[in-house]
Parts: C-alpha cells; sequence; structure tokens
C-alpha cells in the first residue's frame, strides 16, 4: 500500500463517485484510508464518511462551522486546502462524482498551483453516467443515441446570462443523443419548458434517479410534458439525475432481468406503474 | 466480501475504467476476485488482467480463439455471455470505461434479459472524463465550459449516414462546451475538417491524451487546425481521447503543480514544447 499512500503536502482531488462506497476507486479508498485530512462536500454518501478511519480528521467544507451555517465560499475552501497542506498534512478533496464534472475541481487546481502547492485529481465515477446506468438506462446505444451531453439545471434558462444554450441542446436531442441533466430538480418546469420551446417533441422520454445508488434510489419516468408533474406527485427531491433521449426506453426491456438480482438497487417506479404508461 | 462476491448465473457488466488498475472500482475490483469466468476486450489494460487471480478463466472476447484472429462478432459475445451464465457461472463482462458509453452495455443487457439471464451495470470511471483530467483538463469549467459533449469519431463524417451532426457539436463547443471524442485517432484529419467547415474558430484549442493514466500517457495539444499535423509527428496512436474546447487551456496552469508528484502520470508534451507554443 506504500506506493498509494496520501503524501504531506499534497492535495488529492478526488471523486467519491456517485453514492455507494462500492463505486469509489480503489485509489479513492487507499488515499482516504491514508490521508491526514479529508475535506468533503456535504452531499457525500453518511456511509461513505463513516467507512473512512476514525483518525482521520473530517471538515465538511460545504457549510462554514458554527451555528449559522452558511456556506463556505469557494475561496474559503481554495484557503483552507493551502493551509492543511502547508502544516503539511495530506489532504484528500473528496467531491461527489467525478472531480471535474461541474464540482471546481479545475479551478481548485489553479488555486493550488497558483500557492505552490502539489496536486493531483484522481478521476471518478459521475452521476450523470452512472445514475442511469444503475437504473438500466445506458446512455449511449447503437440504435438509439451516438452522444452524451451533460449539463447541469440549476441555472433559469430564461435569463439571458444563463450559460446553456437549450436550442442547442434540444437539437442534440433531437438529433439521437442523450441529455444528462445533474443538479436539475429546482428547475426542472423552466427546462423541461426550454427544451419544447426550443422545438423538441414533447413525447421525448424523460427519467429521473433520485438519490442513485442509495439503497432509497427512485426512478421517476415519463416524457418532456409529463415528467415535471410526475416528478412532483412522488415526491422526488435533490439529488438527482435527469435524462433526456430514447435511450429511456431502454430500462423495459432491461428492468426485468435486473430486478432478482441479491443486490437490488432499483426500486420499482410505483408512480408510473399506477399511472399505466 | 461475501455482500460483494459475483453469483452464479449472473453477468456483471464492469466498467474498468481508463487503463490504470486502481481506477477500478472497490466493486469492480471484488467482483473480479470472486467471479468464474472474466470476458474481456481486447484492450483492456495488460497489468489488470494480470492482476486477476490465476482460478479465474479469463475470455478474450475482442478475438476468436485460433489463428485467423477475426474480431467476434456482437451475436458471439451475447451467445457466450448466456451460455457461460446458464453453466451455472459467476461471469464478470469487463469493459473499458465505463460499460454503457459506447461499449454496448446497453445491447448486451437486452441480450441477457431477453434469455432470461440476471445482470447488473457496474459503472465504472469513463476516459471521455478520466483522460483529460489526469491529464490536468477539467471538462468543465465554470468560466470556460457549462456542457461536456461525448461522441466517437471513429465514423466517416462526411457519409451521409454518419450518426453525428458535426455542424451541431461546432455549435455546442462555440457556445462554451467541450468536446470529448472517444476511438478518434484514425478519423481526426476528417473530424477536424467537419468542426471547421461548420464555423468552429480553427484556433479552438484540442488536446489529445494517448494512453491515458499508463506509464507512457502522452499529451499532444494544439488547436484545431494544427493538431492532426501535431499529433502525426508525434507519431500518435489509439486510444487516445481528443478533447476540444476552451478548457485545454486550463491544464498550461495546473500542470506546473501536477509535475512534482511521487505518482507521476503526465508525460510532457514534448512535441509542443519544442514548437514553442
Amino acid at each position: 500500500m506504500s506506493e498509494t499512500e496520501a503524501f504531506p503536502g499534497t492535495v488529492y482531488l478526488v471523486g467519491a463517485g456517485p453514492g455507494d462506497p462500492e463505486l469509489l476507486t480503489v485509489r479513492a479508498r487507499r488515499l482516504l484510508d491514508s490521508a491526514d485530512v479529508v475535506a468533503h462536500d456535504s452531499l457525500v454518501h453518511e456511509e461513505l464518511l463513516d467507512s473512512i478511519p476514525a483518525t482521520i480528521r473530517l471538515v465538511d467544507v460545504g457549510k462554514r462551522p458554527g451555528p449559522d451555517g452558511q456556506r463556505t465560499t469557494q475561496e474559503e475552501i481554495h484557503e483552507l486546502l493551502v493551509k492543511t497542506a502547508s502544516e503539511p498534512a495530506s489532504v484528500v478533496r473528496l467531491k461527489c462524482g467525478d472531480p471535474t464534472v461541474f464540482a471546481r475541481g479545475g479551478e481548485e487546481a489553479e488555486a493550488l498551483a497558483e500557492a505552490g502547492v502539489d496536486c493531483e485529481i484522481v478521476p471518478g465515477v459521475t452521476s450523470a453516467i452512472a445514475a442511469p446506468g444503475v437504473a438500466g438506462i445506458p446512455v449511449t446505444h447503437r440504435e438509439h443515441a451516438s452522444a452524451l451531453t451533460v449539463v447541469t439545471g440549476h441555472e433559469d434558462p430564461t435569463k439571458p446570462e444563463s450559460a446553456l444554450d437549450w436550442a442547442a441542446l434540444a437539437d442534440t436531442v433531437a438529433a439521437g443523443g442523450t441529455l444528462s441533466i445533474l443538479m436539475g430538480v429546482g428547475r426542472l418546469p423552466d427546462n423541461m419548458a426550454a427544451l419544447e420551446s426550443a422545438g423538441l417533441d414533447p413525447e421525448t422520454s424523460v427519467a429521473m434517479i433520485e438519490r442513485a445508488t442509495y439503497e432509497d434510489q427512485t426512478v421517476v419516468t415519463g416524457t418532456v410534458a409529463t415528467i415535471t408533474d410526475r416528478a412532483e406527485r412522488a415526491d422526488l427531491s435533490p439529488p438527482a439525475v435527469t435524462l433526456v433521449g430514447d435511450v429511456v426506453d431502454v430500462r423495459e426491456a432491461i428492468d426485468a432481468c435486473m430486478q432478482s438480482l441479491d443486490r437490488q438497487l432499483i426500486t420499482t417506479d410505483q408512480y408510473s406503474q399506477i399511472e399505466g404508461d
């Protein structure tokens, strides 16, 4: 294990994967077991945090210490990482999914480089692909999807300063691509409306996977036109991945063979079944 | 370990990650160590195959047994998986990267479901994200990229039956997205020409990461206009990931802090350095 031990003075930007601690990489697991400090996002799976040896110092950088509970700023995170690495300590900066997929891994690496602190990016399994995967939905498929686009859905799509071109995203799906939206629960109605008004067929299939790879994972399926109502009636809440495209329909064929597994990750979409489509 | 042991009669569609055996997930590692049979793609890292216990039967499904060495058809792979699982044996179907990202995982799950064989999709770290990541290029970045699109580059982009809409891909990059092209070495000149003739600025940054996470990983950088010539002069060959977009430029800032690591994955782009841009 010596070759994979965490080094003092180094910050490891590590992907924690979609949730289930078994979906950590072997390297991430070894770094977590040998680091001095683990600075983690608030959303990291509790079971995963519990699996870290008690001798290791855990810091939740999602919120400030103390009773106010405000969010830590990105600047404060950078300072904390530089300061802790310089003690010197080995620091694992643990992020949900992959550290470079909408997780500020690039910005943190830049801040570390500027301060002269060594760092390493340790890739992880991204929820954008894994959440649909464990729910029986392959993000690409020779007959259904030849491209995958990943975005975040938390921005207001009607604001002119929105960084996303929803018309281009609608075109991508119409041309046979899959769209995977992270952090899209709050803006779901707006985002679906943006796709529809950009010309995407409202009958296009949509699936939402809530708390993917957790024991209480829930899958809700529908279409661009119906998913908002369904998600609301299923009382779906963050974190969830929203998948748009024909690949969603593959789930029906695959689901049967995934039902009888010992390790059953897939909660039947009871709401859809009641509705009967 | 009993809870994660491979079950007889079940096929596990497992992602092997980008190459380095340490970038397997913990679950994949445990399944590989407890399976009866591992049916793997030809491209899976040799070191990873060597790490599988000698008692486990290895089947290279990338090519037919015997001296002719032809590629196994997808139909033959389906038959092999169904037959082996029915012995009954526990089967790990090991695929590079993630099993649902251009890896036929969906088709194989469908074939297994049709035959009544249990299966599970075990997500992996995809090269589309990890290859740039370990090379110091974050696929998204608040200042540079708000979307990531993943495609394969092995189809002829000038054929009318091409499944890819290169004009839409060019638009995505122009609008601030990152394009990650898998299997794109052979068609590199055609694909870059397709992007350029669809209106993408020929000065847009491009990086190619050859044999990502292997010890002889090589990174070549350039632009849509120059990358073909550079890749050729660097004698770059498959497998490689091609990344198009402004995030490529982040590497320069990050690279400095990644240089002094004990575990040095990044081979300096000597060709680029000689050229001096």
